[in-house]
C-alpha cells in the first residue's frame, strides 16, 4: 500500500495513537487501513465412504488435489461459503454435517474452516478452477499430491475417525510451499 | 475506496474477468482489491460459576456489557487472538477450554468465535477499552445491557448447558444496532 485510497496522499507504516501495532496510515487524512486474516471455507464431501477431491487448475499449487474450498465473501455465512465453493469447484450439491476443522495458518494470515458434507448422489464435474474432480477411496488418497497442509490434516483426522471439530494451527515448518499468493 | 493504493488512479466498482462479484478495481494498473469478512475472537471466562463481562468504554455500544473479544490480527491464531483480547480488555489471564461458538453476522461481514475459558483466580481489571470488568452470577447477567447479539446468544447457550461448538448466523432482525463501525 503506497497511497491513500480516499485522498491519494502518501501512506506511512506506523503505530496509531492508542494502538500497539503498525498499520497503514494516511499522512494527510489520518485514515487507518486495517488488514486482517481471511477465512477459507470448504467441505469434506463423502459419497459411500469415498471422498471428493478437486485437482487445482489455478495457482497456487496448480495440479495438486484439494478439498473444495475458497475465500469467504462479504455478506455470506461460513456455511454458505463452503456450499458455494463446493458448487463452484466441483459442481457438487452437498448437505453439510457440521464444522469439522478450524485451522489457523498464521504465517499467511488465513483461517481454514472445513465442514463435513454428504454428497447424496455421485454427481459432480470440474468447475472453472478444477482440472479434474474425483471420488477417492481412503486407500487411494494421493497423499503426496495434496495441495495444502490444512487439507492433509483434515483428511488425516477424518480417516482416523477423530470426531471434530478440531481447532489447531499449521506452523511454517509443517507447511509446504502453498497458499502464499 | 476512491483511488488505487498502488498507483493513485481512479477505482471502479466492477466484475473482474472470470469472477462473478463486483470488486474495487484500478482503472489503470488493473489491480483488484478484495474485501473479506473479519474474525472477532473472544472468550467466555468462568470463575467459580461466575462469568466475566466487560463494560465497553468505546464505540460501538459504549456502556454496554460484552465478553472480552476483538478483531483477530494478521499473524496470530484464533486462540491467541482470544487470549490477547481477554488480556487487553480485562487484564485477565485465562486458560482456554475449547471453541464454543462460531457465529456469522453476514450483514456486517463478521465471524465471531468464542472460546470457553477458565479464570483460575479472580484477578482482573479494566483495560483501556473497558469502563468496568465484573464477575456475574448467572442470575445477575444484565441481559438488557449486553452489547452484541453474538454475546447474548453465546451466554444463553452456555447457561442452558448446551454443549458446543455452536455454528449459526445472526440475521439483521436478531441484531441490535451494534457493530456497524
Amino acid at each position: 500500500m503506497k497511497y491513500c485510497s480516499q485522498c491519494r496522499a502518501d501512506i506511512t507504516w506506523a503505530i496509531p495513537a492508542g494502538d500497539n501495532r503498525h498499520r497503514n496510515m494516511c499522512t494527510a487524512c489520518d485514515i487507518i487501513f486495517y488488514d486482517n486474516p481471511r477465512i477459507v471455507a470448504g467441505t469434506l464431501p463423502v459419497y459411500q465412504s469415498k471422498i471428493l477431491l478437486c485437482k487445482r487448475a489455478i495457482s497456487p499449487r496448480k495440479g495438486y488435489w484439494t478439498l473444495p474450498a475458497g475465500f469467504m465473501e462479504n455478506g455470506e455465512s461460513t456455511e454458505h461459503a463452503a456450499l458455494r465453493e463446493t458448487q463452484e469447484e466441483a459442481n457438487a450439491t452437498v448437505k453439510l454435517n457440521g464444522l469439522y476443522s478450524v485451522i489457523t495458518v498464521p504465517h499467511i494470515s488465513q483461517v481454514h474452516m472445513f465442514f463435513l458434507a454428504e454428497l447424496p448422489t455421485p454427481e459432480y464435474s470440474s468447475g472453472e478452477e478444477s482440472l479434474e474432480v474425483e471420488l477417492f477411496s481412503p486407500e487411494d488418497i494421493p497423499w503426496d499430491e495434496i495441495a495444502f497442509p490444512t487439507v492433509t490434516e483434515t483428511l488425516r483426522l477424518f480417516l482416523a475417525n477423530q470426531p471434530g471439530p478440531h481447532v489447531f494451527n499449521i506452523t511454517p515448518d509443517m507447511a509446504i510451499d502453498a497458499g502464499h499468493d
